[in-house]
């Protein structure tokens, strides 16, 4: 936990917040904080900065919120359109997504995603919201990202995708192993957001590339090796920080 | 399985192979191949190329090997050195560097690895080598990345690593989120081969990267995010090869 985040339900009047679970024992066990120690905390979706610890015993810690200041929002924006991948794949991608400031996470149908994964109690906002936390509290920032399912693949990119972007001047990307380009010829660098579709374990269907490619997505390749849909999520991710950092 | 990885140990007579176990499995049920279908193979650090499925049965899958291919070397060759991460972690890293195809693994100390770690039964050959094939699998090559256990740290750097070395010309790089250049700005595309240095879960201590700095190490940043030691393996090396594809 590089980042404590706090949230609504830990608040107990202003500045106070009260924390029993993972967290408290982070900071007792790992960080082994006392009273007047100071840790990193963001609220979710809110400012970022500094508590000073006030009471540790066995099962709760309490801490004062000192400074906090909002953290511009990182630029570009990404929104990653992934086809839904199995419940133990995609705990992982929502975990690097939110560590790597994703703005959206679509998760989408595609020909050769198994229909039962629509049906994983992980889909539940309940259930999946952990893995995001989990997500900022790693990346050290307070962004959450927005998670939606869409069970139908060509609605989402002929209705769906445009409504939702159509203000928005971006980079429409597919990560397609058969590719000439790579991520950094598709990529403008004048566009303020990008969108970048992962396909499912066994590739996208030509009808598929197709549909998106008559859309505005341009193929890129992630390079040479098969990857698994976690490992092309943290690696499509960590090319756009470094054509960022090319400037 | 993208691939389907044979040893000496399934070797029956001239290009026979009889496979028992996960590999029969994966051909029986999620290929259902039959007699007669050809499923794509590799030799263990051999060549590749396709197999013809002779038998399947309940308990056993035979195949014969037609024409397979020795693939080249890819280029350039990278050597991971990485803190020695907790197990859970280390099974990730193993077959991500597999998959992406690292000549050399150098697992090695520092500061803040935990010493348990040194003696985790993960480090013997006979447990870890299951995750490098099928890190192999999933990139679809043979090349095993060879694997070193490094206890102590400065010994590593002054004598072990320049030995491993003496004949390349390489380009030696740290991942310091503090640093101001990129991946792309410390590799030198002359060179033939790359060692990354990727740090433990808390980062590097100063002393550790003074010592890299003066043996040719050059710090770069992943990025904004603090990634996990598994995302920053799969970032790194997806970044290198986007640097590879932009020539």
């Amino acid at each position: 936990m590089n980042l404590i985040i706090l949230t609504e339900a830990d608040s107990r009047g202003e500045f106070s917040y009260h924390l029993t679970d993972g967290r408290a024992e982070h900071i007792r066990v790992i960080l082994r904080s006392q009273p007047g120690d100071s840790v990193e905390v963001g609220l979710l979706d809110g400012p970022q900065g500094t508590a000073i610890i006030e009471k540790v015993t066995d099962n709760e810690v309490v801490l004062r919120c000192g400074q906090l200041a909002q953290v511009p929002d990182p630029s570009p924006i990404v929104d990653l359109i992934c086809a839904l991948p199995r419940p133990q794949t995609l705990k992982k991608v929502l975990l690097t997504s939110a560590t790597m400031a994703v703005r959206r996470i679509h998760l989408i149908r595609a020909n050769r995603v198994e229909k039962s994964y629509f049906h994983s109690p992980l889909l539940q906002p309940e259930n999946y919201t952990p893995f995001l936390i989990e997500g900022l509290s790693q990346g050290k920032h307070t962004r959450l990202p927005e998670v939606t399912i869409h069970d139908r693949f060509k609605p989402f990119f002929l209705d769906k995708l445009p409504e939702l972007q159509r203000e928005e001047k971006n980079t429409l990307c597919l990560s397609d192993p058969s590719a000439e380009s790579c991520f950094s010829d598709v990529y403008d660098r004048k566009t303020t957001s990008v969108g970048v579709a992962i396909g499912p374990e066994g590739g996208w269907v030509p009808f598929e590339i197709d549909l998106m490619k008559d859309h505005g997505f341009q193929p890129f390749s992630l390079g040479r090796w098969v990857l698994r849909v976690e490992t092309a999520v943290a690696g499509v991710l960590s090319q756009l920080e470094m054509v960022r950092m090319m400037g």
